[in-house]
């Protein structure tokens, strides 16, 4: 593979690994199970992050997020950025105390966001120029800046800067992305190395739904070395079976030493299948937005609070979860605070959510710990077909 | 006083106090400590009910109600009967189930909603109709229905319906008004004795900003007999001289072996004044309301979270609160969730804002055991005016 900028300085030897370790500790078929080590405290893998945006997990306090049983969560870098800015979070002390959440912190680039939220954005080889979607502000974002803010912001996993398209995309504009994200990445990690903090950077491997391209990217960034790999440009448009292709095709391809994070899924399903070909991390909007909307997961598959067929259900959502919201209130009143569009709606079916996300990512642990992952998928599924009981005879 | 209505039937003898009961524990000029038991536990009084209109405080868990030091939330009739429905949260239990709030629960009786809210309301002697706000459909509502409805919910403090006018008002129409709500008082105490269950029945004195009608109306309820009487029709446009004057005429003239509630009542300093003048009893929106709107009240008088001045500030808001939203999170970071449009931020006021009214109430309930209750109120207003501190050089 070619060098994407010949100009750049020879790439630097793997990366210390201070504040950042990963152990693995089980296998099961390609599922893995095993331990991240941060400054913050150490999280169990695979996990699931919940999306923090804007420095808030969206509905919940940060004790509410850690009762959910998340050890860690995501915070976006191009929100961030915009408002309240990186160097003032830095000002306040950090993200973590800024959020008042002390474990650890994942943030992404940028990249993302940049495609999905920003305005006549251009991008170069030196980086993304974008108007910002809160005051229409010109903004640019380098992959050097991108590490800078992820620095300033106090980030235990930052990501490089690169560039996702939506799919379906031409091989020509997959290669042209990809082979800038391979140059990013680099640069990336140049500027985190010369960074006078630690912590760990993650590569992102872009190349669509090429299989050739995707390949070549993982290889490259593997050449380069991070501590960490991200699956990126995945869960932008293209069918379930093509990106559990891709997973497959690419996971294999990345270290087994190093943690292997699949960015943006995804369904409780997708989550199933994803750690089943060898991922370790997940961060995704839907528990949190679908909660805003009245949907709840739960382990009878998905159940739509707004549906007229609540209203008089006397039932809570799940009385085995560990979570209160879904023992402690009634169908009925899940629906009456939807209906009513009460915060306190949007709140407990956050909860709900992010704590059967995590329940499902404890129950995936302990499956793959014992070499019962295959049986575990099978019965989670069928418990999700089997649907929500019906209310017994004479309710 | 005459009967409104010479065809009923004599009005039976003071209420069975099963199920409630005041205790007047200790008095400071007129302002009372006291305590009152419901079927759901005791609150210590003088109290302040957070607002739940809809079944739920807007924004809250009812833990996280519970952890403001609140012992009674106030629900609404009107809000409850369009939406789910009386005959509906009877069936799943009652309101105390429905809300999974164990505590004591007052509902209203839907007069002010009726007023503030639908329209097309048209007012007669057998009762209101009015055009629900949320579906446009025609409901009636009679002082025998609401007496129903809040037996339906099961709430402990039921209220009578009355016809509330926003002031400035004619001397005839408050007439009107007032002898109307008494007429309906009776009748709300025959269908509240005739129903099979217990609790306690307020009255509410009307009469807008006529000391001569009030009294007559005060005079006239306690002759009728009620487990508690409520000054109804203030806080609705006149200055605050006006409102504390006419509790001044009211407070004397109702029982005193009964409590007192000030209805839809009010600001800080409006607690302090009618606490000051006999009251027992509030509710209100303010710091529910407020707190969505980034307004903070604290000991140092409100802080508006919008203002700009904040998006730096490293101090929480109090940190010798109760609240952990007042002393965890940087006026930077409220300023920013603010800002950001993130429900945290509404939250976390909310949180803080309803705790400071709990601190407060507590705060004049220690002062009055003591006998220190002017001083009490004087360095309270002392801190209010000294204000919000500004930040220390340097920093």
């Amino acid at each position: 593979m070619e060098q994407s900028d010949p100009t750049l300085a020879p790439v630097p030897a793997p990366m210390h690994d201070a504040f950042f370790s990963f152990r693995l500790l089980a296998t099961d078929g390609d599922a893995r199970r095993g331990e991240i080590a941060t400054a913050h405290g150490l999280v169990a893998t695979p996990f699931f992050m919940p999306v923090g945006a804007q420095a808030t997990v969206k509905g919940l306090t940060p004790e509410a997020v850690r009762a959910t049983g998340a050890e860690i969560v995501l915070a976006n870098t191009y929100h961030l950025m915009l408002r309240p800015g990186a160097e003032r979070v830095a000002a306040l002390g950090g993200l973590h105390t800024f959020m008042n959440w002390p474990y650890p912190i994942l943030t992404d680039s940028g990249g993302f966001q940049v495609m999905s939220l920003s305005q006549l954005r251009k991008v170069a080889d030196h980086g993304v120029t974008f108007r910002s979607h809160i005051d229409g502000a010109i903004v640019e974002l380098s992959p050097e800046r991108a590490i800078e803010i992820q620095n300033l912001l106090g980030s235990d996993i930052s990501m490089q800067l690169d560039e996702c398209l939506r799919l379906p995309a031409s091989r020509g504009e997959l290669e042209r992305a990809m082979r800038l994200s391979l140059a990013w990445a680099e640069r990336s990690k140049r500027a985190f190395e010369s960074a006078p903090r630690c912590g760990a950077l993650f590569g992102i491997v872009q190349g669509g739904d090429d299989p050739q391209l995707r390949l070549e990217s993982a290889r490259a960034l593997t050449a380069v070395g991070f501590h960490g790999y991200a699956i990126g440009g995945l869960a932008v448009g293209e069918p379930q079976e093509v990106m559990l292709h891709t997973i497959a095709e690419v996971a294999p391809a990345l270290p087994a030493e190093r943690p292997r994070y699949l960015m943006g899924v995804g369904t409780p399903d997708d989550l199933l299948a994803a750690v089943a070909r060898g991922i370790d991390m997940f961060d995704c909007v839907l528990p949190t937005r679908n909660g805003r909307h009245g949907l709840a997961f739960t382990r009878f598959g998905p159940i739509n609070l707004k549906n007229a067929r609540h209203a008089d259900d006397p039932r809570p959502l799940d009385d085995a979860s560990s979570c209160s919201a879904a023992r402690d209130y009634s169908r009925a009143y899940l629906h009456h605070l939807v209906k009513a569009n009460e915060m306190l709606g949007a709140i407990l079916l956050t909860m709900v959510n992010v704590t059967y996300y995590q329940e499902l990512m404890a129950g995936i642990r302990a499956a793959i710990t014992v070499g019962n992952f295959t049986n575990f998928c099978a019965q989670t599924r069928e418990s999700w077909a089997r649907g929500d009981v019906a209310p017994a005879q004479g309710i």
